[in-house]
């Protein structure tokens, strides 16, 4: 079973309606929309995927770290690198 | 004529990238797939929006803030300050 | 003169603050305070950096490349050029 | 014992280090600087900065969110709870 397993409709609803969001930009681009006016809703798409990926981070923290961390040993050790690294690309994406 | 007619055919192209990016996550989810693998992937989405907005961004400065400064006059401080708060958004996003 | 003539004065006094939010997280890590609590103050001077980064980048476009853009020619593109550069290093920072 | 005991020099160190950045900036605008070279110099401060939040976020996962997850019960679900908020401030400076 996945982390997010009790929040997989949720996710997928959201990332449906990014990817309304991002056909909504090139629907935007076709129609020669004033390019301020564009940039916003990018802005808000980014925002949208931020929270899907920080919802899906808090599920990871909570399960499978906690889980790892219970078990103990090298796959605990092994469970908190990947959120780290996770983490740090979100930080610097 | 917009900021971005000359680069528009490769703006759509790089939307729809990012719409399939987008989509190849829902498949992610509904395969019940890693969720750091998942987040790996949202993290390209993010930066492949951002460079989409920073591309925008350049036409809008290039064309409608230096066309705006020529004319002078409350125009030109309109758009500078429209550049400065959508730079502003995409910085604090 | 420099773009930032105006606001000196403002810029020095805000980068002080900073300094001081800096050496207040170092006093924090000296009385072994909760890394929670540390990583709250971090983030203030954080937004505060990315605050002042902003308002130097208003001063440069209402001024540097607003005249160069009245200017024209290659300096105006060379203008314009270096402000999207910058904007992308803040952006991905 | 803080999450941060064995790193509490090295993280002394990069914060004076930060610090002088801060001081540098601060003379760069006395000295009427380039306003383009002061933002290279703020986002190499803000990436110091963010270095430094998320090695300060390793030590707590692996120490703090790691043995309240062995303990069990509410402490865990309150660590990790603190991990997602903190977590969520830094992605979104």
């Amino acid at each position: 079973m996945t982390s997010y397993e009790k929040d997989k409709d949720r996710h997928l609803m959201r990332l449906r309606r990014i990817e309304g969001q991002v056909r909504g930009l090139q629907r935007m681009i076709e129609d020669d929309q004033y390019c301020i006016d564009i940039l916003t809703q990018v802005t808000a798409a980014t925002r949208a995927l931020q929270s899907f990926s920080l919802e899906l981070l808090d599920n990871h923290l909570a399960t499978c770290v906690v889980d790892a961390a219970r078990t103990g040993g090298p796959e605990a050790d092994e469970k908190v690198r990947e959120a780290q690294d996770a983490i740090a690309r979100l930080v610097r994406s």
